[in-house]
């Protein structure tokens, strides 16, 4: 009998889980529409009935001990979800884990999805035995997960870590959050468009990216342009990475990690984003800290997602 | 007989040290001159042999356990002194606890000076049985201890909790560490008074401060104006706070705090300082931080750099 955990991600659009060994493979894994159920009782039941029936297919050969979800707004300390505008059925307090033991009875572990993908990343990925490292998310959103000590920092509240909604622009650009200038606004993909964009009007580079209408350009298209040598999209990299290096420069004087992870979207994009981050991540860092950090890509791999989740679940575990 | 632990601080002009009761108490306590010795070793003979005068005093009821070290650039991980240019026989990696070890053995643990008031206001202060907090000391310059979990946090290397070296404005103040719009070149006794002078060239603010030379004024004179009224003081810490509140809400985000606690010079001129402090954090906060998070005055009494260091040794004996 294998001992797994269950790592549940709830995405605004779709519900993942799969059930992951120690080792961090997924033996069996299935999804569910987050958007199709307008109540949680509803979302809960169909999901744990997924779950059941993926469950039937491997039992004979695993053992449940517990189940890790990541969801937005994911409050580890109450096991709940809290106010999570982007699920249908959940922009309020919603009781997870208390709701998801009464359906399936393991123990269950919630957090946010950029805390369990780190610990996904120290747990089966490249931070394994590191005590002190940032984990940064950079997909449409920037998110992050923060270890020191060896241990996750949920905070007071279970909202730590979140240095995509540092301000690093005092006014800078408008913010989902209704802030201004939050990292969060350079460095996600959406942040990526807006530079382009921006850089449109700024400069005269010439770019094959002009053609292309704002609510067409996808992230991929910037990194395709880069890599022909299109200089204004180079140039979108190189603006970016001074945002995200600047940021990355004064979360070392927080935590002084031993290794920053990037890892989604804007992270594939290789040493486009990677070279400039750092370059401009040692110019703004204190003398302590430069060129003693490495920034480097996430060694997750399969979906993150699951296997984050389930990570948060083996780390409980071992603790 | 009465358990206590040694607490040394180790400043670049005077070290004092006390013998310290597990409530905080100064049983005795004594200091010599650190600059007044060229050698490390001839200042630990000294150090060592008025600590054992004071010991003399009072042995008869004192047990000692350990002793704590605060200490400018004190690394935890290494008990070591790394290069402290402040220090006339410490610019260099001193073997600080196994030199000190030699001399007196008992165990003896270090860190900088302000890690170290932090774990005096976990054990003693105003933030027993907080898990989550930050502490920062606004004197000359601006230090800082981050608990979280339960924990300080050291950092990979010991480097962590510089907050007072993180940039709030890119092409700002020169500041001693080499780099430019460090919190500590604005929030400090000396960014005050910088401040000052800034705002006599940019404003006509009457002010009796005018009368003043730069090299002659200090912290008290400008509290003392702006409690009379003076306007250009007045505005001189709402400067300060915009700065100190704008770093602090963003130090929010990496660690989600439940009370952050304001030490040293800047920190006595109460609601001046605090007032505005909070108004600015929570004006730059996320959402979710928003007064929701207390700005305090630290509830160290006494000799805090004796206490501090003493603390630290508490701290691991009950770990």
């Amino acid at each position: 009998m294998k001992k797994v955990t269950i790592g549940i991600d709830i995405g605004g659009t779709n519900t993942v889980f799969g059930f992951v060994d120690k080792e961090g493979n997924i033996l069996a894994e299935n999804a569910i529409t987050t958007q199709d159920y307008a109540k949680v009782e509803d979302y809960l039941d169909a999901l744990v009935a997924k779950i059941n029936e993926s469950y039937d297919k491997v039992k004979t050969d695993i053992e449940v001990l517990a189940i890790g979800i990541g969801a937005p707004n994911g409050n580890y300390h109450k096991g709940t979800i809290e106010y999570a505008p982007n699920l249908v059925w959940g922009n309020y307090e919603v009781q997870l884990a208390k709701m998801m033991k009464e359906r399936i009875n393991y123990p269950v572990f919630v957090t946010n999805d950029a805390n369990a993908a780190a610990i996904g990343e120290m747990v089966f990925g490249a931070a394994k035995g590191l005590k002190d490292f940032l984990f940064i998310t950079l997909g449409t959103g920037v998110g992050s997960g923060i270890v020191a000590n060896g241990e996750l920092i949920y905070g007071h509240d279970a909202f730590a870590g979140e240095v995509g909604h540092v301000i690093v622009e005092k006014d800078g650009r408008e913010c989902n959050c209704g802030r201004n200038g939050c990292l969060e606004t350079y460095a996600s993909a959406t942040g990526l468009r807006r530079t382009v964009y921006e850089l449109m009007g700024k400069t005269n580079l010439p770019s094959k990216l002009r053609d292309i209408p704002f609510t067409e350009l996808t992230a991929k298209k910037v990194s395709e342009a880069a890599d022909e040598g299109d200089k204004l999209a180079i140039a979108t990299y190189e603006y970016t990475a001074e945002k995200l290096g600047f940021a990355l420069a004064n979360s070392l004087a927080y935590t002084s990690p031993k290794s920053v992870f990037l890892f989604g979207g804007l992270a594939n994009a290789g040493k486009l984003i990677f070279e400039p981050t750092k370059k401009y991540m040692n110019k703004y860092a204190l003398k302590i800290y430069q060129n003693n950090v490495d920034v480097v890509p996430s060694g997750l791999t399969g979906n993150a997602a699951i296997v984050g989740a389930s990570a948060l679940a083996w780390n409980e575990l071992d603790n």
